[in-house]
């Protein structure tokens, strides 16, 4: 196990990412998947039976919510309540560290040509 | 609700705690806790029935485990597999954000003077 026992960068890892709205599972603690991703532009408007945690490692997200926005800056968090329809959005690029119950699906409640299945995240 | 869809910074509120060692409760996604503390010094030697997630909001921290040590960076991160002996150890101040599932014991299989209950983590 040792060779295992290394540090990570959440950073760093989306960073790397070639593709945009495509989550890289990094970590699971439990039943709880550790994401990053790196996005711009719009996903689209879903909900989760799920809460999703969204932290902003690099740039500026927007999550759009029914009745209000979110504005997050580098740095700072926002939990998707279960069942709240939400739509994330990056002017510019974007990195992003994800926490969320492994069931949880990536556009949710809708499929469109950016959704990413959960094999598709590792 | 709208008063409640503000964005949180985790670094924030750990560097606003008073006291070393007491994670705070910040969010909660579905059964997990998202925490955050402010350490110094050494915690204890102890172990969950979980698995446990560290990463460094700010300064360094070394996760020494039984045949090994991990040196977190600030934006690096590590997760303790269930089970695994470990014990945390910042030489300076540092501000870390923890996610745990909800029934983890914060100093798990041992009680020391620096044992802070889920209740006095709200």
């Amino acid at each position: 196990m040792g060779h295992m026992k290394s540090s990570l960068s959440p950073a760093e890892i989306a960073s790397s990412l070639k593709e945009l709205w495509t989550p890289r599972i990094i970590g699971e603690v439990d039943d709880t998947y550790i994401k990053v991703a790196k996005v711009q532009g719009t996903l689209a408007w879903h909900s989760h039976e799920e809460d999703e945690l969204f932290y902003v490692l690099k740039g500026h997200l927007r999550i759009e919510l029914e009745n209000d926005n979110v504005e997050l800056a580098e740095g700072e968090m926002y939990i998707v309540p279960k069942g709240a329809r939400h739509n994330p959005v990056a002017d510019e690029e974007c990195h992003i560290l994800l926490i969320e119950r492994k069931t949880t699906l990536h556009t949710g409640d809708v499929i469109t040509d950016k959704t990413v299945a959960i094999e598709k995240q590792r």
